[in-house]
């Protein structure tokens, strides 16, 4: 009999080994070939601002250093960016690290979270390696359901509910006056976790006013989408400062990359790198919108940095879409639960990439039709 | 009465939001200036691998990418480097990161957990922060205590009992045959941690065989120590493929900086700059002792990029010097727990750092004895 020394917890021998995500590598080594064209996972191919980049490569040279613990310069930017104040944000390791922390911080075995049906699941992941229970909302048109998700928030007492605005996978979104009712009506005892990752891509009138003190919200930003650092790890969570600090009772202090520190920072203060990017991203849309419809396709309206394309049948249909364009080196993702998975999703990339997207489409279409 | 709506498990609301460590920016600012020596932190002032520097200025170049979340390329260079599988080899967020991943699998609220007094207190962060209660055993002549770790493991039924090897803070260490004893006559129902962190610095003989399928050890390493690479946040475990199956259940799976990853790569494959840097650190170390030995004091054998300096007299005293250091701008720290809290440790600086240590040591001798 084999002697056992490493016993988990019953909460984590419970749990599968698991990835929420299969990561581009991975395909690509199962493949054997790389992807031509990178579109499924939603990182900004138009890449990070130079000075970022030369700020990282600066950085490098100093990194036998550990990072700042409290993240003090990007945190003070942060505070003037916003006109807030900086004990009202906790940065981390990237918007996954924080959802992570924020779950650890506030979920137990048994307790109940609300998010939609479909939603970010590695959010749903943290929650079910906590032990906590997932209450699903289904999406309705296409759009998170902001008043179901309250109203089942309050049913069930959960402690958490999540919503993403713009949301990931649709990319349709809310306007910050409805986020803001739903703000006004969390139930107590619920805190809402409002993931506005993509939130610069967004129309004018998305964002509900910041107002960092208000207890019943925390707001997760990050530098992977609209300022092209996916692979660099910073966010950041917008909260009421008792929130904040109770970060600092489980978080790793050291665990903030230093050059990673030192990009976010130069990223942030070069404005004129992220409005070349959001027409860059805006335009990718549009350009994804025609060849999809010159397939006898149409799309979703999107406020983020991808595009839903509709498949016009089921996920079967969808999926053999995907597997066509995949095997055409077309790395790209569909949505997980019905009836949005007759969709796939297409990341906004450069034109080169979007030529070899336009080529494979119709070649996919038919062989899935046929 | 205010409404509460983030209502933290009971457990988060029991813990102190705290820092393991002040970190020297935290300091610089409360002092209002900088140091002129960083030596507190055992970073590796000699810095990075040029390769690995050169490697991360290129991939910052490609941050928008997220980093692949198996850590392909990397495990198998570790595994090619150590002749043992991938399999049994874990990446994750520096040790740090890594022991907080293995705590939250195997530590539950009661659980107990045997480390020594003194040693890594980001360990017993993490243990305490799951719940689960440290059972601390005393340094024996400055040396982590094999024999009665062991013991206390049986006695208390431990599910973890905690090691470095080399130790931290004092830089002792124990032979390989002692560890190895160590992991032979480990409980059953305990895993020995082995915290390697600094292990490249070690005279020969102190390294057990690695034996990656042994059920009964992790061994934990790092990139930030004798690679200079503390600030990029790269460690690795190796073990059990079963226990490093298990981290897949909770680890932050796209949680690595892709930078990180290139340059922790082009690190391990520069083996000249790793040998010079192993020349600078001994010599620092014997410097070190001179500098301690012409003020009067003695010093620790240490097979780690720090030296022990015993400042000859109790806690109070050996504060008193630190302080003094700190007020000349030279950042140092000390064991917390007596009596090994009647040294200082200095890390094994560049001779430009060493010649304002020396220059400061005999002024901060002064001060404190009067």
């Amino acid at each position: 009999m084999t002697k056992t020394y490493a016993r988990l917890t019953p909460l984590a021998d419970s749990l599968p080994a698991t990835v929420p995500f299969v990561g581009p590598e991975t395909q690509e080594r199962a493949r054997g070939r790389a992807f031509a064209a990178r579109l499924g996972a939603n990182e900004n191919t138009f890449g990070p601002s130079p000075k970022a980049v030369a700020a990282m490569a600066q950085a490098a040279q100093d990194v036998w250093m550990y990072g700042d613990a409290e993240n003090f310069d990007l945190r003070s930017a942060l505070a003037a960016h916003h006109r807030i104040s900086p004990n009202n944000i906790m940065v981390g390791e990237g918007i996954d690290g924080l959802l992570g922390y924020l779950v650890r911080l506030m979920v137990g075995p048994g307790d109940v979270v609300v998010t939609s049906h479909g939603a970010y699941p590695t959010f749903n992941y943290h929650v079910t390696g906590f032990g906590g229970r997932i209450e699903p909302v289904p999406y309705k048109n296409d759009h998170e359901d902001p008043d179901a998700l309250i109203a089942t928030a309050a049913e069930v007492g959960a402690k958490l509910v999540y919503i993403a605005n713009p949301d990931n996978p649709m990319g349709t979104w809310h306007d910050a006056g409805t986020i803001q009712r739903m703000i006004d009506t969390v139930p107590e005892g619920c805190l809402l976790a409002l993931d506005e990752a993509y939130v610069e891509f967004a129309p004018d009138g998305t964002i509900p006013e910041l107002a960092p003190d208000d207890p019943r919200v925390i707001r997760m930003r990050t530098f992977s989408k609209a300022y092209g650092m996916a692979g660099a790890r910073v966010g950041y969570a917008i909260a009421a400062q008792d929130l904040i600090t109770a970060f600092h009772k489980i978080r790793n202090h050291f665990g903030m990359c230093r050059i990673s520190q030192a990009g976010a920072l130069a990223a942030l203060q070069d404005k004129d790198h992220l409005a070349v990017t959001l027409t860059n991203v805006a335009d990718a849309r549009h350009r994804i919108d025609s060849i999809a419809r010159r397939n006898g396709m149409t799309t979703l309206p999107s406020a983020t940095n991808f595009v839903a394309v509709d498949c016009g049948s089921d996920a079967a249909f969808a999926k053999s879409v995907l597997d066509a364009l995949i095997e055409q080196d077309v790395f790209v993702r569909m949505p997980f639960a019905s009836p949005q998975n007759r969709c796939i999703r297409v990341s906004a990339g450069r034109p080169e990439e979007l030529d070899i997207f336009a080529a494979a489409l119709p070649i996919a279409l038919a062989k899935a039709r046929g």
